[in-house]
């Protein structure tokens, strides 16, 4: 436990009532969306401006507190867990404004603790786009999004945060300020410590203040839901439209045994006999929506769909959409645990990868519901279990790494969007070389000596 | 020198015919297009696979040699200068295997001595595209792109090199093999270790091999020319196209001592009398490409365009590309020295820069023809001089420093495309905090702790 004096320092730093020490204070941070054993912090921090952001990091590091920054939590991979021994939770939640919508130069520039869908909804209202659109969009921040590299149904066409970060401010282990990139499209200053710090979970630098690249919006979108009578005419097609060298913005599939958990739970008139369903839209110039959504009407049909619904208006589109969206809490209610992948494989391997799945959860004879962003190979193969049975969740243990192993063979990666954090950090070694994981450790080493910054994360065991 | 026993080491790893030790050979690689004093190498090597490359930078390494990668030698900042003492140049253009051109999946893989122009060449035939397109395309290499981040004409509307870089394989400074990144557009695996190379200048590894994401081609273009009487109007004319929300693939300025040169040098018919003219070209759906297209016309109009050229044959274009094309080389030949300098601005900032520019040029009395990517605020103001004249080449340092600290003032950054290297590392401090650059030396320390890879670049003074 943090001393008393330390205790007192923080609260100097911060105030009183921004550091909590109270049990059911700390249990309410002791886990995020990933399924591992809880953690609870010693100490909960929740700075109000960013000086004392960089203070009580600096504090931090000088006390040798391992410093875990969270956001809104939904980390799938553990990543926001705090350390084991003397973890401290720093709470982004009150640093949250937008200090910029530029819509001119389209760049914004905003704290790390914005709410993700607040932020997209200000930029829009502003007559600009900002595409990342993870699906915790309604409760995750910028900050999160960034540390985690999040995705999202937009990547095929519009990329994942990574592909937005333009700059970055940041502070150092000791609380000192890095400033990395620039407003710019075009930057070639320094090196590119704005990259770097995208998808590194915490573990290198505590976000300032981020800069964002902003896109006119398209100005015509087409949604459409194709039914299947098989998983392998779905993902056959997913490959058929990319191959036609149509980029939708979104194209997202559920296998049959999401659709009837999906329909069980809202009861949307889904076609609980679909072997699988896709939700596609493409989006862009009003002539260039049409024939691209002409062209995957004819795709669909080649390939076999049995069932073509366009939407009409808004409404049904959102009707849809929020089929998909219902996907994961409609899995999650059927069984205690819900254990949700993301590995990711190129799109023209999608089909062998949701067979793999298949076979897997048959083997293993488990319940595995599978649905996701297609278009980008970047599967949600999620897993219905009960950890408490151990001998199942061993099973179920054997089936992720075998997923792992599959989307390797098939030239993918470990993690599309959901990071490394904890849950996967055994696994590193799968993907890269042991050099890859030294060389990540070094650089880890050099800035943060005393490894305060969310230990245990992503650099593999 | 290296010594005999070190030199037959390399002999024995590269073979005799690949490693030079003549004073003629080595001359040939003691300058980069930099304006800097030329620094010749003690060993220039020249590997001709992959996993000899690897034993060279370890027998380097082993032997404290410093290494500087050179692609075609087109840096713009002195990246490619070796170091001053017992320097070995590593030359990758017989590592210029494209490895794969994936269609179904939108990637290419490519070792570091690709050349840019002839990929982009390989890849269009395969009915994709690759945008990056580096003034220096027809001899510059994927690899030396990925460690400058190069930019070109279609950052605007298509981003970097930076934004096309998937995944990386590259060697440490011990040669051992570093793989990160993935073949999809969605990896949250790891650290973004291949975004940190981005822009490294070869401070931090040795590229083994690349992989880029690829895009479908725009179905149709629009190329015109509008010419203006002053620079303010043609510079204010490129702000009201991007606050419209057009993103032209292409949009280009040329003022009138630029002007001036290139039809001295070509004779192509350009408006002589003119203050500026701007290169648009707009690129996509062909509806699209109309719309824009009307609407640039539209805007040139109201901001009082002299003369609007449209292009109606790819000749026409081409030839108007060309003179675009010819501005470097057609100011280049007016005196002995050329400075290039690429510092870049939001683009709503882009009429303020033209005019400190000039402001700067006439309070020195200097001769800078400004040209440039004007659509994302990448300006390359050119400074026409006689480094053998002191006196004046002192003038040409200050303006050097003025213009810097006006791009500053602006919001803007030092270097759009050219990187650091040596020639700007001592105006780091002028953008970033000294935080930065001594994060940026504890990451280069960690990772080359000989301090043999690239040694005096980007990392400040």
């Amino acid at each position: 436990m943090a001393s008393k004096n330390v205790i007192r320092a923080f609260q100097d730093l911060l105030g009183r009532e921004n550091v909590y020490t109270e049990a059911a204070d700390r249990h309410a941070y002791s886990f995020d969306s990933a399924v591992l054993d809880p953690v609870v912090p010693e100490l909960v921090l929740q700075p109000t401006d960013t000086e004392s952001l960089a203070g009580a990091v600096r504090l931090c590091n000088e006390n040798e507190l391992p410093l875990t920054v969270r956001g809104a939590g939904t980390n799938l991979s553990g990543g926001t867990l705090p350390a084991r021994e003397k973890g401290v939770v720093l709470l982004t939640n009150s640093l949250n404004r937008v200090l910029e919508i530029n819509t001119e130069d389209l760049y914004a520039r905003g704290e790390p603790g914005v709410i993700t869908a607040q932020f997209a909804r200000a930029v829009a209202e502003k007559g600009l786009f900002y595409p990342p659109d993870p699906g915790s969009q309604t409760v995750s921040t910028l900050g999160g999004n960034v540390a985690e590299n999040a995705g999202g149904l937009r990547g095929l066409k519009y990329g994942v945060t990574k592909d937005y970060v333009l700059g970055l401010d940041f502070f150092d282990v000791d609380g000192e300020l890095i400033k990395t990139g620039a407003r710019t499209v075009k930057c070639a200053t320094g090196l590119n410590l704005a990259q770097l710090m995208v998808g590194s979970e915490g573990t290198l630098g505590v976000f300032k203040e981020i800069v964002l690249k902003l896109v006119p919006p398209p100005a015509a979108q087409q949604a459409m839901l194709a039914v299947f009578d098989s998983v392998d005419r779905a993902s056959e097609t997913v490959s058929a439209i990319i191959a036609n060298k149509i980029l939708p913005c979104t194209l997202e599939f559920l296998d049959n045994f999401t659709i009837r958990a999906v329909e069980s739970f809202r009861g949307a008139g889904l076609p609980t006999e679909a072997g699988a369903l896709l939700l596609i839209e493409v989006d862009g110039h009003p002539a260039q929506v049409e024939e691209d959504a002409r062209k995957v009407r004819e795709i669909c049909q080649e390939m076999g769909v049995t069932e073509l619904k366009v939407s009409q208006s808004a409404q049904e589109k959102e009707s849809v959409w929020q089929a998909r969206r219902d996907a994961l809490p409609a899995l999650a209610r059927l069984k205690p645990t819900t254990v949700l992948e993301d590995a990711t494989v190129p799109r023209s391997k999608l089909p062998a990868m949701v067979r793999a799945i298949n076979d897997i959860a048959n083997r293993h004879n488990l319940t595995i519901g599978t649905f996701g962003h297609a278009g980008d190979g970047n599967l949600h193969p999620t897993i219905l279990t009960d950890k408490r049975d151990s001998e199942e969740f061993e099973r179920v243990e054997r089936a992720i790494e075998e997923i792992f192993d599959t989307a390797l063979e098939l030239d993918g990666t470990l993690s599309g969007e959901h990071g490394i954090g904890m849950a996967k950090s055994k696994f590193m070694e799968k993907e890269a070389t042991r050099g890859t994981i030294l060389y990540s450790r070094r650089l880890k080493q050099a800035l943060d000596p005393k490894g305060i910054l969310n230990p245990g994360k992503i650099m593999g065991a």
